[in-house]
């Protein structure tokens, strides 16, 4: 069926939502790791984390207007680092429980259950079980004027990764480690690879 | 393991830049299909598509550097329009072939074999077997100087979409149409829906 835009406004407010974000498809949600300058430890899930460039190596994500207390936006702007976690079937109901709004004095480790890692001196913290994880140094937050979203900007300063998915050719097997897609604001997906493609070239 | 900058600068160029390109998690690979003002239908695979926001309904993307003809970019830029199109098993093969570099003459439509379709006017093509359309209308390309890249956002102003994935609440079962998640350059993924969790709340 052909929605336009007016039957897409007359739709309840939040099936409307549901749809939207249902519509760039599937994400890799990820737990943002970050500590306040108080010293709180805080998790957030994030699902609209994007490569921006390889070189320097990039990661972009868009946090929600600053209209309201972000924890997590205010700590990376206050600190200039955060980390990025990779959510696997093991422990993505408890990753989905750190959407819910927490007091600003509690940590979403101890709220949701997840335990935190400390690596190399880095000020942010990881989440132990992650099979993927990333710490970032924040470059940029680039206001989006034109709804008021923050665009977050972080330049890979390392990455620990489980040994098994990484394979010899710079491939990262999240699948194998059991990561799931999520779609929208609510799905969470199981997910195998099916293949791997050979660099696609023009002919004739 | 642990692998800090310097090791990733080791690391063979295409095998760090695959790794990066990983680290962002599971996309959904979509085709983008433009016009060029002389008339060539254009369509390209991009995979860094996310949503910005619901409400005006928002989707960004992120275009390689303009340093060289990028049709997709500045047919975007010359119309106005464009469309993006979900990817699922029954043709990921074919999509991953637009991303070659075809002659600016020739369409990727014909080359890659995908059926291109017209609707309501619209004047940029949609990928007729895609169980999901989007017609999009460029809102602002907003240049990121610290790699070239250019944000691409587009307000959402129809959708075609399969009767059978939207459900009553405004999900769309991308899952369910056979919708493809990709990682990285090159992996393609089988996907399956696992569970929707309700809305996190936080309790004591």
């Amino acid at each position: 069926m052909i929605l336009n835009r007016d039957d897409i406004e007359a739709m309840e407010k939040r099936h409307r939502t549901c749809l939207i974000n249902c519509l760039s498809g599937y994400k890799s949600p990820m737990l943002v790791g970050t500590k306040s300058q108080s010293g709180v430890d805080n998790l957030s899930l994030f699902s609209s984390v994007f490569h921006l460039g390889a070189n320097p190596p990039l990661i972009g994500m868009i946090s929600r207007p600053h209209t309201v207390i972000r924890d997590t936006l205010e700590n990376i702007i206050e600190t200039g680092v955060y980390t990025l976690n990779l959510v696997d079937d093991s422990f993505f109901q408890l990753a989905h429980q750190c959407s819910a709004r927490y007091p600003q004095d509690e940590s979403e480790f101890e709220g949701a259950g997840i335990e935190s890692e400390f690596v190399n001196d880095f000020q942010a913290p990881f989440v132990l079980q992650s099979a993927l994880k990333i710490a970032l140094e924040l470059k940029e937050v680039k206001h989006l004027e034109i709804n008021k979203t923050e665009l977050i900007i972080g330049e890979i300063k390392f990455i620990e990764i489980d040994d098994e998915i990484l394979t010899e050719d710079g491939f990262a097997d999240i699948a194998k480690a059991g990561a799931v897609a999520s779609v929208g604001l609510d799905a969470y997906h199981r997910v195998e690879l099916a293949n791997r493609l050979a660099y696609a070239k023009y002919s004739k």
